[in-house]
């Protein structure tokens, strides 16, 4: 099933999303709201605002709030992007040029607090605290979670635990926190609750490992940044520790692992080793396993097209192709 | 009077507030925990915390989310100078070492995003979503200023109304939030709150002009950084403006002001001229009519030793030395 057709039962109000993200922007200093409207204009699924919204419609409620929290969570997820493309020195995102690579850093680390003060005052006019907490707590685990991976023990073999830990953080901290607001806004149950934050959490992991194992095997054009660009910047992702598990001497690996120094040319083989492996294949698995998770944990909440696109959504989720 | 006398009616209060903020570094990631330390121990007076609870010991209300409002307005203080310092390059802070001048601007902008997200996590556990508003509104006007300034024609003549819309921005914002909000956890009045607002604001402009006067009178061992540091940086302040009004064409100021490239001999003595002329005695003048009418403000409200600290608040940020 493509997106746009699993989105369907939202479509009006993710064409609002858009008009609020541009109107966030355009009422703004002008430079600004230049850089700000092409990261919006630079694309992105809006899959965060995509499952607020439908978490939302589970529960009978009023359109505004509940399109606020999703106006909130993109901007904080792009916040988030800002900050991070200056920190990885990235210059592409989805194929567009990233912020800092047309702007100086002091100009990027304004733009990206801009943004994120931007989703906090939103996120505000909705009013209310318990929801402002899960905003809050999502940021700490975010900013928490970028400055334990720039800490972490350059020297220590990479671990599946960490890797968990980490994208938890990075990704699926944000998902399961807009769908508890969602969740929230529409007076869900504790039972409720808990299913919403399940489906979030597992949702957002399996969308990580699938973003991670499409970067051993899209092309620049597909994911629009070079292949293998993670290992190439020394971030071991799942495939890579999967394949790494299964040979445990190999001697590239080893020295990309603890950062001991490579050549480019061993560093293009070890890329193209692991996207023709089983272990890529592997993980893939384990992200449809992980999606089964999320999946099962619909089957609590309220029956109808909505929960029906959370579902297929998931599925959408592992099947894409960038 | 003394600061310290001054704020004899809350100093458990403050006391409190000091070890909140230290919990607040201790609790969390070992390598952060001694930046974030070391920034809290750098000192600071520890106004912003003071106005706060100040403002709110004019009306009966529990300690609690006072104490927390406290602890947030000062972490979101430190967050803006964190980032600010880094894309200052600012190496010395009261003295001491700036946190990106020991560390790299990557772990530097992460600090900041820290500091940041435990202010707003803080701020939402007082629950009130009228409070949170203006913590958002808060950090939307500091950005939007910090971005303004970078953005100002560079070939543009500096103007006193510029300057107080930057110097509102950067600090009398903050002040006039701290005191908002604090009114709004004790349910204050309308009036009350203009009063608290127009009080904060100003005690915040008239606290910024003196830091500007005194970066130009002080030793670099009074004020911890060189004297004439804003001018040397390019940053005109009110006295330098008002110097700059009654000799508009004075050759150096005119290469500083639109950037035209100046000697640091010429800079030197640009610098002892304003230390030494009517201007700056003006631009203190200026400041003590402008903490005059937070003085004023402050008469609306409840009477007693909390309003009286206030008062004599002001005065201290006119008379201080450093």
């Amino acid at each position: 099933m493509e997106l746009k057709d699993i989105l369907k039962p939202i479509e009006s109000e993710l064409n609002q999303v858009e008009t609020r993200l541009h109107d966030a922007a355009r009422a703004e200093f002008g430079p600004l709201a230049l850089v700000i409207d092409s990261i919006i204009d630079s694309g992105g699924k809006r899959i965060r605002p995509a499952v607020t919204l439908l978490a939302g419609r589970l529960f009978p409620q009023p359109d505004e709030n509940l399109l606020k929290m999703a106006v909130s969570v993109e901007l904080l997820h792009m916040a988030t992007l800002i900050h991070d493309d200056l920190l990885d020195n990235a210059t592409k995102r989805r194929g567009s040029a990233t912020i800092n690579s047309k702007w100086d850093s002091k100009s990027t680390v304004l733009a990206g607090d801009y943004v994120w003060a931007k989703a906090a005052k939103i996120a505000a006019e909705v009013g209310n605290p318990q929801v402002l907490g899960i905003f809050a707590d999502t940021i700490m685990v975010i900013v928490e979670g970028e400055i334990k991976q720039d800490y972490t023990d350059a020297k220590s073999r990479p671990q599946r635990d960490e890797y968990y830990t980490r994208i938890y953080a990075k990704t699926a901290s944000l998902f399961e926190g807009a769908m508890r607001s969602a969740g929230v806004l529409g007076n869900a149950s504790e039972k409720h609750m808990h299913a919403l934050g399940l489906y979030g959490r597992n949702l957002g992991t399996a969308f990580q490992i699938i973003d991670d194992v499409l970067d051993f095997v899209g092309t620049q054009a597909d994911v629009g940044k070079p292949v293998g660009s993670d290992l190439r910047q020394g971030v071991v992702t799942l495939p890579a520790i999967m394949y790494y598990e299964n040979h445990p001497n190999h001697p590239v690996m080893n020295s990309i692992a603890v950062k001991n120094g490579h050549n480019s040319h061993d560093l293009d083989a070890m890329i193209q080793e692991i996207s023709t492996s089983p272990e890529l294949a592997a993980a893939r698995a384990e992200a449809q396993d992980i999606v089964r998770v999320a999946q099962r944990a619909l089957e609590t909440l309220p029956k109808g097209k909505y929960r029906q696109a959370l579902h297929d959504l998931a599925d959408y989720v592992i099947a894409r192709k960038k």
